[in-house]
């Protein structure tokens, strides 16, 4: 393809995004798709061309053959998961970081690549309310990418491990412990998984609405190192995934005054983005992460405008990372780097080469501002409110959790009544609510996913598409009240027969 | 933004790639940019703006502020590190990938996404002549991008130590050793450190030309078994960075048949690519990599013509990936997953969610069949060649080692004349060779990356833009020889004066 014909395409595949998101604005096709696994394969050759291809023929199979298999993470009834952010500023950033192709790992491999990310991750972190101590521009803490929240805890727990190793170097891998709750997500257990240490998952309690308490974590800690056991950092959790419950970060505070050598690392991978809005900063606790947060994360590609992917990692000292993870072969030196005058991400991540995302990030903080960052939060919490007033109003439904910002954990709770004044055992609650999610999940019109809050199975509604507007969360409730009556009728039918 | 707004940005930034790949056709700018160390922060506010900004500024900035701080990975004179994959077809991918800004860490996440990467890696398995064991279609093997190569080595490694670890329970992190050679890429010391693992680097010589020998491998397997210590990976390298040295698959193979429990990852990061030519796959050992190869990763985003990130890793059995990385939390359950009918691709890596990247390799290798990436390969090693042949006219110039497909290494090391029949002294050549890469590093018309063989500092040269030509190889060699010249004659001034 010449460059000619690259701008031929690339018209092209403007128009056609165009062309999608005005489709996807009307809800002109369903937010999942009507294919069954391996529905590709029989549509495709089973080899590479031997000679190249038109590119007008891969545009044309692009769309009969695979768009119809997307899954629409940006349709107003995507109701699943947490959101993919999407802007099109994120478009754009990326357009322009892809037909430049550049790995980023060192200031020499592209000078503005690591400029841009220093200071765009310096106006993301202001932004946030983060402490001054976060910032690159302090010269000591500093923020760069990572892959997702999952590498970001990943490189958290492999600094702490590295620190209390120095500190404490008879310490055998075998004794030294990851800190969760029941409730933080998978990527904790993830983490011990990936390196072979042991995970200790602290309880949390649906009294406590699933956060994390002081108390906790001070008999845990208390009772390990009575066992020669070596807890050496915590994954705390602003916003989980189950019920979006946010970990009791002011007590936290309390107990690790008595345990210094206890590393903090915040996962606000989804609730995060609510920092933008100065009314939920106290209750994500922001303030005692500014005092004791040794690292924290959010993902820009959730809640944040962003496309996938985009998710820093802030630290209060950067050679927190850089002790852990700065292995520099002859190859990888540069003069630059040598003098200590640029900072070399390599050095702050995983892998060698990193992705630029620096300018997608750029171009959607700009673009919006943060006027428009707050506005676009604050949308997703009203239409939540909405929701709830929604389901208070039900006589099937009801909440498993309390609301936590965009997201609603609900199931079939049949209110007593007066035909009815039987309370259904929590057994058989959860099968009913399975065959509930089940009817759900058989729909290609909404999509919403399960979990499990200390036994009881619940559904999870969680806003956040930048089109989701009043109407698609009614549509959503009057759709989950149409299939709650029918696995509730389906659930009486055999009861009755039996 | 609105949707018109996006056309418009849209066609815009098509057509400012155009005039970029018009100019860099035509190397109107130099492949190094014009900037110091901090140049862009005194060019930006210190904050994200409160309002929104209109997208013709941003893009304005964008190209006043941001280009000129680019190092060009696709200029014709870029010969540093390895080259970064580039295509109009990639940036294409990466662009329709953008605009569904999706995750896919599950089939249901969005079933093209995952079907798609199934078959593009099958194609891309077969085009390089990987062993059918390797096929996603397969049901037992398969094939998945991973972030990097480093990702990948990290994540045969976590395999690797899972399946021995399952296999000898009872032993300790603190005895299993992994193994490389002291010429493997930083990636093995490094998953060493992320993992707390100790790595052995065993002794390849220049004799050997840098490749790891079955006897090297045999002796250090005894010794380490006779310590009680337990080797259970070995990464071997098909084209190490330093000089393209190529590890002893063969040989390995006898050897791995006497120490079955020994894993072997086979990372051909950059030589892989070489595998689409059938007449470079014995130099690369395809034969006995497809008959003992646990693990195989190559990077289409080095010299396979896709934009960065893609690198697929592919195992002979998934289950070595699912065993070490399967967590499923219930919020991560689908009633696909569940049935056991589709692959979850999040169990076979470290994070959460994944980027879709196969759409670009899927344009990619469409857009240029296989001949288009022989082609591509092979101009390549013809470059190199012709290279070679300049350098072996040169007497001030010399090879450290064998060329190696589209690699030299380089030093400046001077055929005795009748004026000056003293050769140098090693210390005093390196000391001659950093000197005159000094000089070489301060221009910004061309670049080249530095390393060290066995104590010998080098140049090192790698051809693989698509923008090169006979021209610019030409050209270099010039500059390169001005260039030691010049360290030549300031070299010998103050000996002279001493």
């Amino acid at each position: 393809m010449d460059i000619e014909q690259f701008r031929k395409a690339g018209y092209q595949a403007i128009d056609r995004i165009c062309d999608y998101y005005y489709a996807l604005q009307q809800s002109k096709f369903s937010v999942l798709p009507d294919v069954e696994p391996g529905y590709l394969r029989p549509l495709l050759p089973s080899n590479a061309p031997e000679t190249g291809e038109d590119f007008s023929q891969i545009a044309e199979d692009y769309q009969k053959l695979i768009v119809p298999g997307y899954t629409h993470w940006q349709h107003p009834s995507f109701l699943a998961y947490f959101p993919a952010g999407f802007s099109f500023e994120g478009i754009l950033g990326d357009l322009y970081a892809s037909s430049v192709s550049n790995p980023g790992f060192n200031w020499l491999a592209s000078p503005s690549c690591t400029e841009l990310e220093s200071i765009v991750l310096d106006w993301a972190s202001q932004m946030l309310g983060l402490s001054p101590s976060f910032l690159n521009s302090s010269g000591v803490g500093g923020g760069c990418f990572q892959n997702t929240a999952s590498e970001a805890a990943l490189v958290a727990i492999i600094a702490a491990r590295s620190a209390y190793k120095a500190a404490y170097p008879d310490t055998k891998l075998e004794d030294m412990r990851i800190y969760t709750t029941t409730q933080t997500h998978s990527l904790g257990l993830k983490a011990g998984v990936i390196l072979g240490l042991s995970v200790r998952a602290l309880e949390v309690t649906r009294e406590d609405n699933f956060s994390l308490r002081g108390d906790t974590l001070r008999s845990a800690l208390e009772e390990d190192k009575k066992k020669e056991l070596h807890p050496f950092i915590l994954i705390a959790t602003i916003g989980t995934t189950s019920s979006g419950a946010v970990d009791n970060i002011a007590e936290i505070r309390t107990v690790t005054a008595d345990f210094p050598e206890l590393k903090i690392h915040v996962d606000a991978a989804w609730a995060g983005m609510a920092l933008v809005c100065p009314e939920f900063r106290e209750l994500c606790f922001l303030e005692d992460i500014n005092a004791i947060a040794d690292s924290f994360s959010t993902n820009f590609h959730k809640w944040g405008l962003t496309n996938f992917d985009a998710c820093p990692l802030w630290v209060r000292d950067r050679k927190y990372l850089t002790d852990a993870l700065d292995i520099t072969p002859p190859f990888l030196r540069t003069a630059q780097g040598d003098a200590g005058i640029v900072v070399d991400y390599r050095n702050w991540h995983l892998g060698l080469g990193r992705r630029y995302r620096s300018l997608k990030l750029w171009f959607v903080l700009r673009g919006y501002g943060v006027e428009g960052f707050q506005k676009h939060i604050r949308k997703a919490v009203d239409l939540n409110k909405f929701f709830v007033e929604l389901v208070s109003s039900s006589n099937i439904i009801s909440l498993c959790a309390p609301p936590s910002l965009a997201l609603s954990v609900i199931r079939i709770n049949p209110k007593p009544s007066a035909s009815n004044q039987a309370t259904l055992p929590e057994d058989a609650l959860n099968d009913l609510n399975k065959l509930f999610y089940g009817k759900l999940s058989a729909r290609k019109d909404i999509i919403l996913t399960q979990t499990v809050l200390n036994g009881q199975f619940c559904i999870r509604l969680a806003i956040g598409s930048a089109f989701t507007q009043e109407v698609h969360i009614r549509d959503a409730f009057e759709l989950i009240t149409h299939e709650a009556k029918l696995a509730l009728e389906a659930w009486e039918q055999p009861q009755i027969g039996a």
